[in-house]
């Protein structure tokens, strides 16, 4: 980001009409935009989500409230029209697009806007063994690189990077015990709807694979072993959106297990997240400490498909609207405070 | 609102391809309004703001960082186009108004969009006498009911009411410690900017008020002897919005305040209510714990005008487009949880 535009976004600030400070939170996402997007006039007006879909060996594990056959049925649902993030895509105006990396079942060839990235059928049983080699999670890496790639090439203002893939909550807390050296009991939740007793039983899962893989490891060799397809293709995105001057819109649980582990890779991937919502999920708020992230949105959503973050679009636009069009005192000829 | 309906919406939304309860309170908030629109398909497309302005003579004791001359310019800065507010409801395509109920200094009489319902210039100072007789009152709240009849007029779906006058933090302060019997030292804050001295003078004024007016009475007469000329006609409003069938999001502290008055009069306004955000004024959590109110956002905003109610549309808009156009698990041909 341009610290030298965030200071005369600052400055801005001060001379509109409003209490110095009055507008919270809109008043740094709008000097936050101006520097990642290095311009005096912030907007949000391309918005471009890519969906990672995936399917988790895990799931073998009994882990999920859903059958695993339900990734490959969303991934047409998002493609038709339907599903949460296509509602939100379409009325944002936000270009969407799915990154099938590989799902157990078939997932039609003909659909429009799916993207044929597919690694291999699902992940393996990271309770049992790696989820995937270190090529296939090379490969996952750089399909997310390459959805950053046509962001940038679509003249993206923020990407949203979104999740789907059953079982992923468990990958997705057994990465965040691993980084953050908690323990399963803390971080494993309900997921789409485990009771209390599957979610016992997932930290059981969880705390075996910990066991299996070891936890003070490398991120990238964690995201080997524990990771999921989507997952890893999120964090590859986000490094590549960046590092292309994209700022991100980090959605739920998952996705910011995926920023957790990019910016323990690459730090200086931190200051172009911004942070859309607090999942219902707990393990949630471990991993935005970890990040030091503050969401803008409190909402109890649990969906993932990067529906939260997609909610919060709209405050970044409201921030940019009211940092480029409100007048400032002089020009509104009124007194200021005494 | 129509309990028929909101069961019937409650039923749709568990069958949407989504966990049930994944979407959290956007969930609740399509179930709200699909009872208080009366309606399957819940919209916001139209939504009516009333900004209401009046000046405060407790300004006499030193009370705002602002000079009382801001009132009526500010009026002059919504018509204009360059408030907050105005910036918002340009975003949002909503409909905006400023209801002059009164200013110490004069307001052009051309302003487009500035309705004309001048009751005094300013209340009385309420810290030595009622900020308004009992007929100024009638005319207040009868200024808020036609500026609802105006938003039923063009069809609105959503009342937000916003308030402009230097000064009113210390009248809805006043006016909050009084209905909830709570000492101005809880619920005095910095407004548009006192200091530590300034807040605690403001309270030393309010404990003034309230003892040379008592605090167990009526919540009519202490809206008389300690409210102010906005914050009466933003009572009448939101009575006069859900008795014509409008749902209301309230604004910040200002806004809840009168929410509050008017609630102890009419009970049955409150389930027409949702409420935008919590402002970073401090007494502002009082007054919504005493409403059992949940803001959809907490983003330190403390701007007044209906600021931050305006920032939440796009939360309500989002949940009646996720309503109304996800598909059914069987629509979709997608497996159910186990």
């Amino acid at each position: 980001p341009d610290h030298q535009r965030m200071l005369q976004a600052r400055t801005r600030q001060g001379v509109l009409t409003k209490p110095p400070g009055s507008l919270g939170r809109l008043e740094e996402l709008a000097i936050t935009l101006s520097g990642q997007l290095g311009t005096d006039q912030p907007a949000i007006d391309r918005v471009h989500i890519a969906v990672f879909a995936g399917d988790h060996g895990v799931c073998a594990e009994g882990i999920s409230a859903f059958p695993q056959t339900v990734t490959a049925q969303m991934i047409a649902n998002f493609a038709h029209g339907g599903a949460a993030i296509s509602v939100l895509a379409r009325q944002l105006g936000a270009t969407l697009e799915v990154v099938n990396l590989g799902t157990v079942a078939e997932v039609d060839p003909g659909l429009a806007g799916v993207v044929d990235d597919v690694i291999m059928p699902g992940t393996r049983n990271l309770a049992i063994e790696p989820a995937m080699a270190h090529e296939q999670l090379a490969a996952a890496l750089a399909a997310g690189d390459r959805a950053a790639a046509r962001a940038a090439a679509a003249g993206a203002q923020l990407f949203i990077g979104g999740d789907m893939g059953i079982g992923n909550t468990t990958s997705a807390a057994a990465l965040a015990c691993a980084l953050l050296d908690r323990s399963p009991t803390e971080l494993a939740g309900p997921g789409t709807g485990l009771s209390a007793a599957g979610v016992s039983h997932k930290a059981a899962v969880i705390e075996r694979a910990l066991v299996r893989h070891g936890t003070g490891r490398d991120p990238v060799d964690l995201l080997a072993s524990l990771g999921g397809l989507e997952i890893a293709a999120l964090a590859g995105a986000f490094v590549g959106a960046a590092s292309r001057g994209i700022p991100v819109l980090v959605d739920g649980f998952i996705v910011s297990v995926a920023a957790l582990v990019a910016t323990r890779q690459h730090p200086a991937l931190r200051p172009w997240l911004h942070f859309g919502h607090q999942s219902a999920e707990p393990g949630h708020r471990s991993v935005l400490a970890a990040l030091d992230a503050h969401p803008l949105l409190q909402l109890d959503m649990r969906l993932g498909e990067g529906s939260g973050a997609a909610t919060a679009v709209p405050l970044l636009r409201a921030a940019c609207a009211l940092h480029n069009q409100m007048a400032s005192f002089a020009q509104a000829g009124i007194d200021g405070s005494a």
